[in-house]
């Protein structure tokens, strides 16, 4: 097997990368894992790109957690993204903290941990790296892209950043831009980052404090945006956390974590501490919020897709209040205008945004249909 | 004129009040205002109660502030709520920090601040303390008890708590319950709060350093609640902040407020902390959580409002998803199923739930009209 592929793999790229922002990385470290066998005419390759807090593990166990790939009821043998017949890649974005350089990288130049001098990152400076990554791999074209959340943001700057490269892509619970409302929840978790004494400026790594309660806080305020109101209130409600002795919950009149949903929350940001870096989370909140394809275009979402031959497919979930199926539907209609094949189609689920992680045997259909009508 | 009416009152009253979570408070100060002439027979007054960091000057020049009154353009001689005819009365909840008995005040057993020590409190805890503020003022009955948002929980509670004491019930952009997604937004506030090492569990009084981070924090993930999704892309969209030489905006590839609506809400979250108490904020936002009318009458919410006589006029904006119309429509029901006379209109507005604060034609013939059809 060539030694590029397997688990755990992590590529030093040193030609210079020209970042968006004017800055220059003189080389890049992109950890990665692909999965099953590269065909000999290298034509069976599908770059999987991940969400906010996501990472490269997307079928197999994330290191530090121990828990299973984010997606492996997708990716696998005979699963809808079949590694009997496909060569999966995913790789850890840019400025993330799983291995790929990022804030908590070694800056060359002075020995020290960039912090925030790492330079400012957009989704097409990601999409520039991964097309190295390709490049490292000896891969030209990859027979899809696909991606959910800002995982299908990198799939769209996919096809107009590197139009030739990519014959496919897939776009789940995603959007063409960052609206004012997302911007402004990312802004409440850097807030709260920045708020937190321990961040100091960002240069936290020496000491082993980083600034963990305003991390959490972030991740609490962005959780909520992952699941529907109605699921909340199907999961949750007003359901009381039972007592230590056993006996059926009561309000304390007190503040300890009175309500499910709010010890829910509370475990939700804790265990998000112990495996993301605070100035990652600054770093890729940022880029999202920069996200707007069609400002990359001349303001109109329809010229990032005149280039690319592409199929695309592009899939909403009605209670996703955070990429709204609107959303899609603007990218629909910049993609028919733009005479691209699209389909499109807006799945039902109480989820919210987090439906394009869970079990859906619909998606597992749609992404199956899609991807075997191009080989 | 009764040296009991008129601006900046404050009452102390020594009547113990036992509360929901069984403590007892020995004595209380309620601030209020009141507006307008108490008619000879007592019987021409209005109790408006205000959100959760509203105050009692809803038709005057805030102290601090300087501004006007948070519903001036409601309250006033002529307007729907006129002051030539009704005697308005508005006190500061149980609680909070404007006079009103609340964590800053004095415990007298202590001669310190409470802080964390003022025992948590109910929704029906603050109407209780509303219907001592009447006996004081010698005010058998009210006219109409009138809120928005936690106010409109007040006035539901009103008509379930001292029945016999309300003619009318005016409840805007408000609900019977607090949802778990409303439980989960203001856990993230509480939890940004005492996430401030300067809130030192409360005890922060004695030396001028409030956890004024974390409140803000806690205020900017609220103030996103407050408004629309829409209204927030009409208002700020991914509009730009001007530089400050005048040119247009451009992105720094920085983390400063790039965007309008990073700013705007920067700001909001800091002027918050000039006018508000964290310990307010933590006591207040619990009592919101504990609202649930149904889970105090056996379940059903009809039955809170059995023994009352009232007549109800519930109000909903189509963009509120803080408490949205199915909210209200739950209360319609149980009204209904109570015999209660109802009104119900959902009204149309761009701005989400803080519509009920802004200017507003349709919400002021409504309020006219009801309160003049018990005239």
């Amino acid at each position: 097997m060539d030694s590029r592929f397997g688990p755990d793999r992590r590529a030093t790229l040193s030609t210079p990368l020209a970042l968006d922002g004017g800055a220059t990385l003189p080389a890049i470290d992109i950890a990665y894992e692909t999965y099953g066998t590269l065909s000999p005419a290298r034509d069976n390759a599908i770059l999987i790109c991940h969400a906010l807090t996501g990472d490269q593990h997307v079928a197999s166990t994330h290191p530090r957690t121990g828990k299973p790939g984010w997606w492996s009821r997708m990716v696998g043998p005979g699963k809808p993204i079949d590694l009997n017949k496909h060569f999966v890649i995913c790789s850890n974005v840019l400025g993330s903290c799983m291995g790929s350089s990022g804030p908590a990288s070694i800056d060359p130049a002075t020995g020290a941990p960039y912090a925030m001098r790492f330079p400012v990152l957009t989704i097409r400076d990601m999409v520039r790296a991964q097309g190295m990554l390709l490049d490292h791999l000896g891969i030209d074209r990859l027979r899809a892209v696909v991606g959910g959340s800002m995982g299908g943001m990198q799939a769209l700057s996919w096809a107009a950043t590197l139009p030739d490269r990519v014959e496919a892509v897939v776009v789940i619970a995603s959007t063409a831009r960052h609206s004012a409302q997302n911007i402004a929840f990312h802004e409440v978790g850097r807030q709260a980052i920045m708020a937190d004494p321990n961040w100091r400026g960002g240069d936290y790594y020496a000491d082993g404090s980083p600034p963990a309660a305003g991390l959490s806080v972030a991740r609490m305020a962005a959780h909520i945006t992952y699941l529907s109101e109605a699921g909340l209130t199907a999961k949750f409600g007003r359901k009381l956390q039972a007592r230590a002795d056993g006996q059926a919950g009561a309000k304390t009149f007190g503040f300890d974590a009175d309500f499910q949903v709010e010890s829910y929350l509370r475990h939700q940001g804790l265990a998000f501490t112990d495996r993301f870096d605070a100035n990652s989370y600054l770093y890729i909140t940022r880029a999202l919020d920069y996200f707007d394809l069609a400002e990359e275009h001349g303001g109109v979402l329809a010229n990032a897709f005149r280039a690319t031959k592409a199929r695309f497919c592009i899939v909403s979930f009605d209670t996703d209040w955070l990429y709204p199926t609107a959303e899609s539907r603007n990218i629909v209609h910049a993609l028919n205008a733009a005479g691209a094949p699209a389909s499109f189609v807006e799945l039902s689920s109480p989820f919210g945004h987090d439906a394009f992680l869970l079990d859906s045997p619909e998606l597992d259909r749609i992404m199956r249909g899609f991807l075997e009508a191009g080989a």
